[in-house]
């Protein structure tokens, strides 16, 4: 607790310039952590961001499997700090929780596991060898991250990946993340005329890219939801039977969903639950729309312009890159002769699952059971994380998601805390884990 | 000339605060002109905006059909100003043509007018009785124009409306505009979930109201830009085949309308001329969307709301409120349970037609013909001019449109000009339109 804290109360928060000393000193206190413990090397390596910390311990030897830890030592901001209880840099604890900005997302993960390898090391040695990473710029999109794991391959070389930016389903319930969705985000952009044009005189005889875009947009889904461009769902791994029993026990019902958002009806894929679609199945969002005059009032303009942005969730296995083939091909079949386009692409990440049966989610499985005194539910997130993907694109590893922040833990907002009893247990689980694994 | 100079000299741009003694001057100016021709009665009148010049000359008697002129004594700024080789508010004639800020749009086309009212007044009597009306708010979309017109209607009753706002076909080759598209333009807001969602966590489970907007758009014009709004074409004249023959003479080819708007291909319903297309032809177009992020960049959201700006161009004989009943009937049976909607109309205009067989078409075009030597052709305009419907619609009289002005006048953009040849030939058809009508 007096170590968490000690982090906490850096306000390392990688968006703000005026923090840059902040951040140094936060990378430093991991750093002399990992060399606290024995680690062979340690290194605070500069990026073109923030710096990277990177410690290595590699005596277990070569027969005994290597695991690289990730995690982020930056923070969010704090705004608006007049909804606080307490400063976000002065770690309290009040009742089961100590709150703080980091306090779960994620510095409560990672001195969680720094305290596990502690306990490990001062009574004996580490069961795996033990390749650790932590960056600064999580908060920021991690702009850096990928060229720096590309330009330092072999330092990050290992046989699984541990990610302990995650949470569990509850306090008394243990869960693992074992899939993310991918993402492929698109700009499409159309022209028309040269410049906007009077819709009186050349309405009519003028294509209008704005209506063209929507009429491209609408023969990309079905009234269900269901992407309709060719092959999109070829690569879909359906759940199996097992999978879906298991989603059941951790899925909200539609009334969760409909209180959640404000929306009047659900909407998607016949056939899936909610939580299904949400996390199991690829979609296509408009996530932009704009053309032609946007003000209050009325403006008679034939746009020159029109521009979406669109993005689609993956599931594993689809491929990106096969995904953007056919988004533009089918641009390029359906775009009428009357305008012209061009296609940006923003981001891609690959989806990234992690097999239920590997060795690592059975030994994360049976520590929590010990710890827990119950199996861990296994869940899904809609969500992407690009380093996963990244990992797995770079290094060719697996990454297993084990964190122990809460879904009320307040993430990137005010009265951020870690419930300590869960930390505590988590501590367990990760020293369980280890020697599981090891073994 | 010397009155036309002593008009566009006054600088009365009704878009600036700092002219209203410019706007009061040149009202003055024009009332000045029609009492000296012996107008019974002129007026100043105050309206919520700019005052309207109001004149009644009805010595004709009832047996003489009364005429209601239309004008606007006010002009568009001239900025950019470093563009004008003239000063715009100091008339300066050049060769053939005199340049000047409302030389032609419109007070070279007003005092035409009022130049061929004072040669008949000098010479003896004025063959109709006349109504005249100038406003001061063209130029800034004649906001309280109907509403002044309604408040005052018995004082602007009359048998034809004649309005001077227009311009003909060629220096050679005079034109009558006899049909004028009318305009419905709306605004439809979605409304999915009541805020912004992340794209991951719901993305597949709730409806996204950008795509379900595209969606509606597209299913309003097939791939020909044909509306199919059910009904819409119902009441929708078809071109006579005398129409279209008059229409082929002075359309342009396709490559005229290419080069003009830098369009890669042109558009439309099959079987129609461009100009046809444009100007004989209902349209719907998208003039605005907006939903969601639109930055740079990339931001995976589910928006809340999209909005589309949808402006529909209508010809005779359709009806504004059923074409809006129409469009309301498509998006109530087609929009999913999944979005809440709104309405907003922002314009409607009746589209105008005034038959070219009536006395008046047939006494304006035998006057141009006998000042040109030849016959006028008929056009129509694709854009909408309000008031036209508006006086159709509240006194229930059709609008002979004739001006003359010229296409490469520089209308609203620097170094405007009138014509001086077409200007007097436009007084001397001026006359003998009045005696013809008249008799």
């Amino acid at each position: 607790l007096q170590d968490l804290k000690a982090l906490v109360d850096i306000p390392s928060i990688s968006t703000l310039s005026e923090r840059r000393q902040d951040m140094q000193r936060a990378a430093e206190w991991i750093a002399a952590q990992l060399k606290s413990f024995g680690f062979e090397s340690v290194e605070i390596m500069p990026s073109a961001g923030h710096p990277v910390v990177v410690g290595e311990w590699l005596k277990a030897g070569a027969s005994k499997p290597t695991l690289l830890y990730y995690g982020h030592y930056d923070v969010q901001p704090t705004d608006p700090l007049d909804l606080w209880k307490t400063d976000p840099f002065d770690l309290q604890v009040c009742g089961d929780n100590a709150y703080g900005r980091g306090a779960s997302d994620m510095k409560g993960q990672m001195v969680g596991f720094l305290k596990a390898i502690e306990s490990i090391t001062r009574n004996g040695t580490l069961p795996v060898n033990l390749k650790f990473l932590a960056e600064g710029e999580e908060e920021i999109g991690s702009p850096h991250l990928a060229a720096f794991i590309r330009q330092h391959e072999n330092l990050f070389r290992a046989d699984l990946c541990l990610n302990g930016d995650s949470s569990i389903y509850s306090p008394d319930q243990p869960s693992i993340t074992y899939a993310l969705r991918g993402l492929l985000y698109l700009e499409l952009r159309l022209q028309g005329p040269s410049a906007d044009l009077h819709s009186g005189t050349f309405g009519g005889a003028v294509d209008n890219p704005a209506n063209a875009l929507c009429q491209l947009i609408a023969g990309m889904r079905g009234a269900d939801g269901r992407v309709t461009l060719p092959g999109f769902y070829d690569r879909v791994r359906e759940l199996s039977p097992e999978e879906r029993a298991d989603l059941a026990r951790v899925s909200e019902p539609d009334s969760w969903w409909l209180g959640q958002t404000g929306a009047q009806a659900l909407h998607g894929e016949h056939g899936y639950t909610a939580t299904e679609r949400a996390t199991a199945r690829p979609t296509l969002d408009v996530n932009g729309l704009l053309s032609g005059f946007t003000g209050e009032g009325s403006k008679t303009v034939l746009p020159s312009r029109a521009m979406a942005k669109i993005s689609m969730r993956l599931v594993s296995d689809q491929e990106p890159q096969e995904i953007r083939d056919s988004f533009e091909a089918y641009v390029k079949s359906h775009l009428p002769p009357t305008v012209t386009w061009e296609l940006l692409e923003h981001s891609r990440c690959q989806p990234a699952i992690v097999e239920r049966d590997s060795p690592a989610v059975r030994a994360a499985s049976r520590s929590m059971q010990a710890v827990w005194g119950k199996a861990p539910v296994f869940t899904r997130q809609g969500g992407s994380i690009a380093i996963v993907g990244e990992i797995q694109e770079i290094l060719g590893v697996d990454t297993l998601l084990v964190g122990f922040g809460l879904p009320d833990d307040n993430l990137h907002a005010p009265n951020e805390k870690q419930h300590l009893p869960t930390f505590y247990r988590g501590i367990e689980t990760y020293i369980r884990f280890l020697f599981d694994y090891g073994s």
